[in-house]
């Protein structure tokens, strides 16, 4: 690898003693001790199924999925029921073609240009859902980075900055800028001598210069120093107009507005950090990839009736949605993952306390809109790869795609996620209503939007026929009361899903519940 | 696309301005009026260049290949001298087979395995340089993100944390925390009565108590919430055991260690800004890109010893490298992009001026090194997909691959990215010196290192024969005394590249300095 002489190791650790200081003699090769990433350390190891033990699965959605295929592995007998005529539930993805029909019967048919879609529900995968990942890494599921951060995104808020959409760099800068120099204020008049030292004190307001970008008299102000975070007037350039100008600050009173905290916080939040991913092609793949894997053990158009269950079984009855007859499947072990919000549906033979707890917990009816766009004028004229903007409109968020940046030709664009009252607000209007919402509002950011405009699909959870919500939204009464009894086996038959999870929404909170209601499964076989 | 009445256009705007409040009224038709992006507003037009007319460039790097492409587009006869065997100058990539040759003959042979690269130079491109993007885009030069800001990356300071490794969200979290109580602090303690309104101090606490996640005594404690940012000791899960554990926070000691806020000023850093991207398989692809565009124009292995010029135009003598054979090229006018760490090798016969501004801008010693390891541990043990980890030790960062995540075999590592004093350091090192060190000190991260490494290379650039030195660094002083007078074509020569620029470092530099050499060669002949 080289020609040189190589020095002896002890001369070498001396040397990197000297350059690396003590910290390179830092022993690291005990655990560091971090907080631990994840539950998931592996696939469950279910050794030793009994013979010919069989398992029935309501839902093939990725709890109902992931439960079937290590249930399989370890050699259960296994079969799942699933209402609609796809694998995937929530996990699905929305392409020029398909029909969307809500609970009222309102149809609305997609018209993306080829290899566009819209992620209905999840839509991007922290890098510490561990679970999820193995399955993706297991089955091929090719990822890409989902942008979540992006300084240049927009931040609005109609009750600040007159109005006008920033920059978060912009906002972000100014509001760590005004009150670093308020915090050093207050040092110099002494205020904080009961709570710092005198040497923390030197520190933190070393650390206040730097982060704020504070001039020499502890002020944030604006210079070509706070330009090279929040942007210039003019961007420095090459040759002879090549110097840079500064850009303003913004008011204290502007960055203090809620909407500049909130949407800073948001990136904070530890399952929307960086780094994350999307699979390439749409959020599908990933149910795709679990049907394929489990085989044909899906009965699809399976609505189940009833459970019922006894000391020797579980029958679970169904109607085939097409013909309207009725089946019956029997199995010793039944995984369950139908949303409480409309389980409600089935009769099923539990414990009142099971049946308490299933009935606790409400779900959010989150809206999202997807806008496809003739060009990508995010990314050409606002240079804007990725990521989102936010706002205090009904909206309330823009995203930008992730696949295919500095692509030609149509694009869509997430126009909306709706939550809380704006969700229901949207979920009650005609889809071209919400459309026109979306433009009407998005065209704050994006002056672009009615040119550029050529098509749209709105997808209110709340009218999703087959789930008549979004996602469970635990409460913390409503944890202490109910959770463990909603995911206790009982008898024989056992809860899964988001909803049976610390991570109501998201895809790892369904499979880790999975494995769970699999491992209680299991664990009872062993002993009886 | 719905089945649905549509309401009036009238109604729908009452309806918006209902549910969107004001802001859904804004009209954003006009210019939002933000800071300039970039100086770039599109290629040069360069219309009625005179037949016949010639520009000879020296140099095969982007700011020579840009003005070359650009002036073959408007008409001028161009040919470029290049001293290596290859286009792209700093932008380019080590790979398997490759060898690299210091300037005292130190010969390092490349062993990555196939698909693997480093790139020494250029490699990483901010999404508000439209330049350099506008190239790649027209070029076909495909692109991917590079993950900058990593949550989950590690930040090291010997002085901080007892010398263990931290995650950033971890410090980041926690510096956030603990300023946000102490400036709630001083409000509460009327520190800042004569500086903020009431009504400010109250929108400040509200912030405070959302950014800082303080408790209802306004004091930054751990808690779930705050675990919510910072991670968790146990994450949440599904099932049973799905209830989280807090982690317990830092002290406001160790984050005010001038490690945790000069890496969240790193990313906030204009050029550092998300979102990034780099060219998929390696940053060679760009200058290969460019190469191929302007055809074969390119003399390689010619070494330019003197440049003169006259009213009548300009000849540049050069020897070919391998004949060690004199030449003349003539054409009108001359760009010349060879970097000031070495023009001095050249007899220029230009202005005084010139000169004087030729010598006067000092160059950086930057070191990269590069590490291949058996299996991407990063990723699989520690979570880590892209971004940087910091220490105050000479390897100064590691930064992680943006290519092929979740990938299994072999990858490529930024195991040292080193300036100034480290870098000189380093670059005084043997080769296998520099892999121990980089070895001994990134093992602090990662105690896999050892287990995991196969090979590696770096790359001291004040030692790279073709260059002897890095970037530019320009003061401020000599920005004032040199910079018009290096970059205004003088007579018929006119020079260019990263140092002729404000983006020191930056292809985006170069190749906008390479626009306007061309520019004033062309202003030049349409006022003659």
């Amino acid at each position: 690898m080289t020609d040189s002489t190589a020095p002896s190791r002890r001369d070498l650790l001396t040397m990197i003693g000297k350059v690396g200081g003590a910290a390179a003699m830092y022993q690291a090769m005990t655990a560091l001790g971090h907080a631990a990433e994840t539950q998931f350390t592996g696939p469950p190891v279910l050794t030793g199924a009994k013979p010919g033990a069989s398992v029935v699965i309501l839902g093939a959605g990725l709890a109902g999925m992931a439960a079937a295929y290590e249930l399989q592995k370890a050699g259960y007998s296994v079969k799942i029921l699933e209402f609609q005529d796809r694998p995937g539930g929530r996990n699905y993805s929305l392409r020029g073609g398909d029909s969307f029909t809500e609970s009222d019967g309102t149809v609305q048919k997609v018209q993306f240009a080829p290899g566009n879609y819209l992620n209905p529900g999840p839509w991007r995968i922290p890098h510490h859902h561990k679970a999820l990942l193995h399955y993706c890494r297991q089955f091929g599921v090719a990822l890409e980075p989902f942008i979540q951060l992006n300084h240049n995104g927009f931040i609005h808020s109609s009750e600040a900055f007159g109005g006008k959409p920033m920059r978060y760099k912009e906002v972000a800068t100014d509001f760590k800028g005004h009150t670093s120099e308020l915090l050093a204020k207050a040092i110099s008049a002494k205020a904080l001598d009961d709570k710092l030292s005198a040497e923390d004190q030197e520190k933190l307001m070393e650390a206040l210069r730097g982060w704020g970008v504070l001039d020499k008299n502890m002020a944030y102000t604006s210079s070509l120093k706070v330009s090279a975070q929040r942007g210039y007037d003019q961007a420095p350039g090459g040759g002879r107009n090549g110097a840079p100008t500064p850009s303003q600050i913004a008011k204290l009173q502007d960055v203090l507005d809620p909407q500049v905290w909130t949407a800073m916080s948001f990136y904070f939040s530890y399952v929307m950090q960086t780094t994350m991913f999307q699979p390439v092609g749409g959020m599908d793949m990933i149910g795709k990839a679990f049907a394929k894997k489990i085989g044909k053990i899906v009965t699809y158009n399976a609505k189940a009736v009833k459970v019922a269950q006894s000391d020797k079984g579980v029958t679970v009855s169904y109607k085939d949605v097409a013909s309207g007859q009725m089946h019956d499947v029997s199995a010793d072990y039944c995984v369950c993952t139908i949303p409480l919000s409309i389980i409600s549906q089935v009769d099923m033979q539990v414990s009142p306390a099971l049946k308490a707890a299933m009935k606790a917990v409400p779900y959010g009816g989150h809206v999202k809109i997807g806008l496809e766009f003739k060009r990508r004028f995010w990314e050409e004229d606002d240079n804007i790869y990725g990521g989102h903007s936010f706002t205090d409109q009904s909206i309330t968020q823009l995203s930008y795609p992730n696949d295919k940046m500095f692509g030609r030709g149509p694009a869509v664009l997430l126009g909306a996620f709706a939550r809380d009252l704006a969700g229901f607000q949207l979920a009650g209007m005609t889809p071209q209503q919400r459309i026109e919402t979306a433009l009407a509002q998005g065209e704050v950011f994006h002056p672009q939007y009615r040119k550029e405009y050529m098509n749209g699909v709105s997808v209110p959870w709340s009218r999703v026929p087959w789930i008549l919500g979004c996602t469970s939204a635990w409460s913390e009464d409503n944890r202490k009361a109910h959770y463990k009894n909603l995911v206790t086996l009982d008898n024989r038959v056992v809860l899964a899903g988001e909803h049976a999870s610390y991570y109501g929404g998201w895809m790892e909170g369904s499979i880790l519940s999975g494995i769970d209601a699999i491992t209680q499964i299991h664990e009872r076989t062993q002993a009886a």
